[in-house]
């Protein structure tokens, strides 16, 4: 198994992300190998600093790096030697398993659909982020931004990747789906989920539990939560206000200290043909790390594999 | 000046909104008259209890009401002797200047729309909501709620009822108004967005600051959020959740305690001929005597005249 990580993404690169693959290394099975991406010559005196063997690693040489702010599609087209650029061809050549990066959002997505491309039935992939559950553990809410206008049938569509998601990756039977609406009753709503609720009520594809609403994003209702981009990313961000908050007033808490980004790695891309995962570009190397044992889960439980089955 | 309250509206009425008005009482002058309607018979004991005299209210009675959980359009036709019904009836006629309620959201929406009618020129009317800001004091968002599907045109004029209610009510000088989006950037954004900010840029109709996230909610980039009623609703929803999860984990904050919707006391409608209000479900005494004082501000600031003047 290779796990690829840009070690040039995220606003701490490359310290960041190559002290997180050092944490990473130590949870990894001997056959579990990380091929780093990005400037060798950077990572090198950092590896020396902290007594770390090169040898650990595979090195994949990147003379260029995508910055946050570049347009995406221009910045994947003229940086052919980026890291994003390299991790991507690697991952369509099967040269990695999977490939992860906390930088430029846009860059990652418009690499993964230019590359491996979108899993065959799907009709759009989507950003999903990992949420805290106030009772214990975690869910999933798709989209987060890669689709801002989404049609009914691409919701419909985010219920099977997000059921497939929490039951493979967060290990919950039958998750519950939930649709992000403005009222719990079936005739409330924007036209867009008016048309998309009836399509989940028939479906067989998930276990859909109805309309749930801003309140739920934390509660036992649902564990997919399925949103278009726009609304999905709104509440992300809005949410990461109150961990921020919460963190500079010094509340201490078992499920603030859940909504930590850092815990859960990244926000995979689900519905392309690879285990692909976007980290915060604030990564830690602590969320580094986890984004590295995320793209393991992704590739150890065939996740991959039993999406493309679904859309067959 | 004749200030309207539905005695019957709300989880905990007819005891919360009588008490409430008990409290707005001492905090009026006397020639502002504070008018009940509702079910007489059950305020008196409440009054009496308290020892207040009935003298101090006018009193309408009203021997309906309508329930939360009923059909706004048909409750409102069918039950003309409702305390919602009787109330717009009192204000279409100028009986009152201002008419609240903690009661059904729709049949208010409604009853507005139905009887004093949109102020000429207005597309649609906003729900409002006042937002705590962490450094001091409040902006405010709309819609919340009234308008799930919205074109661009009717955004620009929440910029517009927004600014008159920032100015006039909160008393922000020249306020910054930020369209909710996904990006800074004005090429960010789902269809809507990307077809409103440029009507937004163009406007000299109030101070736009440009595109705002999700994170910006409770910081100073604007006083003014514009967001579809959709978004708004599910923002809302979701931010009252923190509310209520720092109150249950016993987080003292000053930032936090002004997220008490109690303080700002209900949501006006903007865009109708008369000062309309819709309270929480859950108002307390407390909550109702501030919907109150904010009928008041809206009376005695004018902002009715003010905003039909701004459409004319």
């Amino acid at each position: 198994m290779k796990i690829g990580l840009d070690i040039m993404g995220g606003d701490f690169a490359p310290r960041a992300t190559v002290l997180g693959a050092i944490a990473a290394y130590k949870a990894l099975e001997p056959h579990q190998k990380l091929v780093l991406i990005g400037d060798k010559d950077q990572a090198l005196p950092i590896l020396e600093e902290h007594n770390f063997s090169p040898e650990n690693f595979e090195f994949v040489h990147a003379t260029q790096a995508i910055g946050m702010g570049e347009h995406p599609t221009k910045a994947i087209t003229q940086k052919p030697d980026s890291s994003i650029s390299l991790g991507f061809k690697l991952l369509k050549e099967g040269k990695i398993d999977s490939f992860s990066s906390a930088g430029n959002t846009g860059a990652m997505l418009v690499g993964a659909m230019f590359s491996i491309k979108t899993i065959p039935g799907v009709i759009r992939p989507a950003i999903s982020t990992v949420v805290p559950k106030l009772k214990k553990g975690y869910g999933i809410m798709l989209d987060v931004g890669a689709n801002a206008d989404c049609k009914p049938d691409t919701l419909l569509q985010f219920g099977i990747l997000g059921s497939l998601f929490a039951e493979n990756i967060l290990g919950i039977h039958n998750p519950k789906v939930g649709l992000m609406n403005i009222g719990e009753e079936e005739e409330k709503g924007n036209l867009l989920m008016l048309a998309t609720h009836p399509m989940m009520k028939d479906t067989n594809s998930f276990n859909f539990i109805g309309n749930i609403e801003g309140r739920d994003l934390f509660n036992e209702k649902a564990d997919v939560i399925v949103c278009d981009g726009f609304t999905g990313n709104v509440m992300l961000k809005l949410a990461e206000t109150f961990y921020v908050l919460t963190r500079q007033k010094g509340f201490q808490d078992e499920f603030f200290a859940r909504f930590n980004y850092e815990q859960y790695g990244g926000s995979p891309i689900l519905g392309v043909n690879a285990p692909v995962i976007i980290g915060h570009g604030i990564s830690s190397p602590e969320a580094i790390k986890n984004m590295i044992l995320l793209s393991r889960s992704m590739i150890t439980t065939k996740l991959i594999d039993k999406i493309t089955s679904a859309f067959k």
